[in-house]
Formats: structure tokens, sequence, C-alpha cells
């Protein structure tokens, strides 16, 4: 295996990840509906739209985040393969979670399993982070103060989702909530940082 | 991020939602069925059959201008990665409106959210491309002249899609009919402009 | 666009259209079954399994078809894309084809869709393979002799699946035996012409 | 064809594979469940989490051995091909193996169904190897004695899978776990041999 090919397979995850969404939405089965039944039928998926943005939202700042951390480092070995398996196996249950958050968007279960979703992605990464930093597999002109500023961001992007996921068991909707802010925060494009070089 | 990561990502999206597609055959329950009653059921989904080849047009058209437009351009930000991901989340949407489409192709319901899906991807192109303009992250070798004519080529596609959903709200088969037709007219291969360099 | 990238949107849809053929297999509503009745409702997926092996390697064969002619190529143009976009919307549509063919295995209208599906791949391959003839896209080193043997093959093919689609409309198991035969000619490695160069 | 057009399709398969198990997760219809009732339908999934780790654990491992195998490889031939195609079929129909082993976890048939799709993986690499050593696909500067290690760890490796498949006919539950223990075995990275170099 070459560092090519290891980010080929994780963004073949994440593509099919975000695209199979998608089967978040199912009409119920109509029986001969007029075209008001099927409007109505329509309208009522809208909480499936929103967790549709916000899983879009999520998966598309997993896969920002996997391309800033790899394309600092030199090395790959199978501890790194190990814990970016289980990055992928969170990023291929988020249309699972998805799909029940977009049917039941006001219930603690929905809620909450979403939230445990997202902490289980984050730690993932923060796990990820630890052993690329112990294990010395940056490439040699990435700064100390970079990959200090890097582990800082994701235990706050951690926190973050936790504190959201116990939220669930409490206020659901302000849960749900705060996903979507989390989501937009860092999917917003700001100031300083926001170019990618190319090719 | 590289170019070549952020297009094959895209690319990926595009080529599991063209396939997706497929789900929007499925044969209703039959019960010890005769030929005769799997025949009638088969034929029963013509619908779906002209929805499936619209919108594989439609994906495959979306795929070819993404590389239109990309490989005009030498440098890629934060927010063209946010405004593509807003392309691509129609993209993934496009299987579900199909098989609405499919499954009630005379409905105001499910022509106008099919062309509401056409109209967000278009959206997002135009945003994307003004964006790129403004932020100058075209090749130098790339003419003003080519830029204005896919600008003015982009916003008439848009207008189009608007004009065939904005249809549907009265008459419902001729949007459809509509959007066969603009599917159609950029599909067919015509006279100039035609060929593709190699690798 | 480019050759490449042509190839991977075509890969890509060969790939998830052969991995979709597993949603080909779903079992009946069980209520606390039994050993014994999930035993039985595993073994009378049987007939899917054989479609299941027979669309493999259908798709298996599409694709290195795809490959062979392409390696001989040299310019790709919009009629190109066009009438590949053809051959993909069959591969796509093959999973469909699959699981109702593995649903009635024995019924004229399963073998007769299974083989119509067949034929139009058949025929987009034989299309693409004249337009290229004609408008001169093989590279200047492959030889006419090499092209012409490939033009036959392609319609000795072509017959070879509309007949088998044809004996669906008499006797749908010889049809549905003739699919296996053919595809088992194809896919088994024989003697000379083998080889594939290394990357 | 070429070797990293090969290895692209194979990697798609894999990659789409590992992300469709998430279909093995589905609510039971609930109507209007109480928030009591959700929570009781997600943890009834518990069995469906194993089954997704543990699967999402073999097709990882698979992965890493096709990287493993086709790194040392310098020439694909067609037997190469259709054997490839024979380790897909088994890895695209994991999914299937892995929501029958979700949904019935305690019974013979589904551990027996999951033993038998491992055992097939198993033989096809088996098959790959020995068609590899025989007609010298192997790089120049690969050891005879790699070579011979690597059919060595393959030979355990089937017999590993094969045994906890018979298993299955006593003690489903035994082989399950067994399951368990030989992807654990295989996925923690374990001292000598964990690297793996640059792209």
């Amino acid at each position: 295996m070459n560092k090519s090919r290891f980010e080929a397979f994780s963004d073949g995850v994440f593509a099919f990840g975000i695209t199979l969404l998608v089967l978040g939405f199912t009409l119920p089965e109509l029986h001969q509906p007029t075209d008001r039944d099927l409007t109505a039928a329509l309208i009522r998926l809208w909480p499936n739209l929103i967790a549709y943005a916000l899983s879009f939202g999520v998966i598309g700042i997993m896969w920002q985040n996997h391309h800033a951390i790899y394309r600092l480092v030199r090395r790959i070995d199978r501890m790194t393969v190990f814990l970016n398996l289980l990055l992928l196996a969170a990023t291929a249950f988020i249309p699972f979670a998805t799909s029940t958050l977009g049917a039941y968007p006001t219930m603690h279960a929905s809620t909450f399993l979403y939230g445990l979703t997202l902490t289980w992605a984050a730690t993932a990464y923060n796990l990820v982070l630890s052993h690329l930093v112990r294990s010395g597999a940056f490439a040699e002109n990435v700064s100390p103060e970079t990959i200090a500023a890097t582990v800082r961001a994701y235990r706050i992007g951690w926190a973050g989702y936790a504190t959201a996921a116990l939220l669930a068991l409490w206020l659901p909707v302000v849960s749900f909530a705060t996903y979507l802010a989390i989501a937009l925060y860092y999917l917003i494009p700001r100031g300083i940082d926001s170019d990618i070089e190319p090719a």
C-alpha cells in the first residue's frame, strides 16, 4: 500500500457515504394518491431534508479534514490504517444515523444516536492525530506550531460534538440545532488559511 | 487538498449518483404471479425508464460541465469547495427526485420537485462560476471571451430549468417533456467545439 | 475532460454497478423463524446466486472490453462520450434486470428483459466502435487488422445476446442457460492473447 | 488494461462494498412510536452493530491483502483478472451475509452462510496466489522466502475461516466469536513489518 491508494480508498468511502444519504428519503406507500396527497407526503419530508443537508456538510468537513491531515504526513503505518478504518466505519454509519434523525427529528434516541456517531468520528480523528504525532509521521517541513494548533482544533471539535450529543438526553431539538451550528461554523469559509494549493 | 483529489471526489459522487438511479425501478410485490402478471408489472415501469434515461443524461451533462470548468481553473479555495458541496448535494438528491418522477409522472408535485432539483444544481453551477470569476481562479491562458461565453451559457441553462420547473405548476407533462428536450439539446454532440483533447 | 478521467468515471460506474448486484438478495420477512425456516429461505435464493454470478461475469467482461478498446484510442470526442453514456446506462440497469431474473428465473418476461439489457449494452459497444473507426480515433500504431477483428468480434457478441434474448420468448430456461454459456465463453482465459501488459 | 486500472477497479468494489454494510441497519416500521419504543428498537440492533464492525474489519483486511500482494506483482494476465473477479464477487456479497448475520446472530444458517462467504474469499485469494506463483508474475526483486511465507499465511487464513464456518453447524455463537477473533488478530498492528512505504 502507498499513500495515494490509502487516500483513494478513503475518498471512495467518503464519496459513497455522502451519496448514500439520499436513501434517507423514502415516500410512504400511497395508494392511488391525489396530487394533494403526494404534495403533503413530500412536504412531510422536510426534517429529512435538513438532516440530509447537515450530514452532507458533516461528511464534507470530514473529507476536507482528511486531506488537511494527510497532505502533511509522509508515512502511513498499519496503526494508521487501523485507526483510519475506525473513522471510515463512523462515516459509513452516518447514512443510517441520518435517516433515523430525519424520521424522528425531535426524539432523544435519534438525536443522541446522531451525536454518538459524530463523537465516534471525532474520537477516531483525535486517535489518528495522536498516533501520527507520537510516531513522527509528519513531514519534516511541518512546524510543531501547525501540529499543536491542529491537535487543539480537533480536541475542541470533539468536545463540541460530545456536548451536543449529551444535550440530546435533555433537549433533542436544541441538540439537533447545535449539530447544525457546528457544521455551519466549520463549513463557511473564513478569511485566512482559506486557500488550497493547485494540484 | 489538491485539484486532482477535488475532481476525484466529485467524480465519485457523479458516478455513484448515476448508478443509484437504478433504485428507481422496483417491482410491486407479486404473489405467485403468472408470466402475464410479471410482463404487465414490467411494462407499467415505462415512465420510470424515461425518468431513468432523463436523469442519466442530466448527470452525464453535469459531469461534463464539471470537467469543462475545472480544467480551466488553476486554484481551488475553500469557498469553491463549499459551493461544490452544494452542487454535489443536488446531484446526490437526483435519484430520489427521479424515482418520485417515475412513480408519478403526471403530477404537479413530482415534476415540480424534479425541476427544483435541477434548478438547485444549476444555481450551484452559477454561484461556483461567479466565485471563480471574481476570485481570479481561472488559468492565465483562458481568454475573457471563453469565460464570458461560459457564464452566459450557464445563465441560459438556469433559466431553462427554472422555467420548466414553474411549468410543472400548471402543466406537469409539458414540464416533463421540457426537461427531456433540454437534456437532449445539451447531450447531442453538435458540430464545432466537439473535440476533447487526449489525456 | 481527458481520457483518464473519462476512463475513471466509466470504471466507477462499472465498479458500483457490479457491487449493487448484491441488492438482488433479499430475505422475505420471517416472523420468529426457526433455524429450519431461515435455512429454507436462504436455499430458495439459489436462482439469485446464479443470476448474481452471471451478472458479475457480464459486467466483468464489459469492463475488460472497455479497457481493451480505449487503450487503443487516442482521442475522445463528444459523440464518444454520448455513446459511452448509453453503454453505462445499460450497465447501471443490470442490477435491476438481475434481481428480476433471480426472482423469476423461469419466466418469459424476466429472461427477455435480461437479454434486452445485454443487447442494449452490446448495441452501445457496436455503435461506439463504429464511431471510433469512422472518426479515426484509434492510435496510429493500431493495425487495421486488429480493428477489423475487434469489429467482427463485437458483431458476433451482439448476435449472441440478441439470439438468446429472442429465445426467451419461447424457452426462458434455455435462454438463461445461453446467457451463462456466453459469459463463461468470454470469461475463461484461453491460450493466446491472454496477457495484459504492466502499468 | 494496466495494473493501476486493475487496482482502481478492485479498490472501488472494496470501498463500495464496505460502505454498503450500512444497509444492514434497518428500523422496523414503528407506528407513532414513543421515545421509549425508538430507544428499544435501536438497542435491539446491537448484533447488527457487531456484525457491521466485524465485516468492516474483514473487508479492511482483504483490501490490505490485495495491496500487499499486487505491489509485488509486475504482470496481470487474464487468469488473474478472472480469479480477481471471483474474489470481488465474494467481497460484494459480504453486505448480504452481514445483514443476515446481524438479523439472526445465533442461528446455524446465518453464521454458516457468513463463514462460507469468508471461505469463498479466502479460496479466491489462495487461487490467485497459486496462479501468480506458477505463472511467474512476481517482480524479480521479490524473494522466494517472501512468496513462500505469504502462501503459508494465506493457507492458514483459509483454514481458520473454513474451521469457523464448520463450527457454525454445531455452535453458531462460538463460530461468530471465532470470526471476530480472527479479524481482530489480523487487524491489530503487531511489531515488525508494520510500516508502509510512502507513495
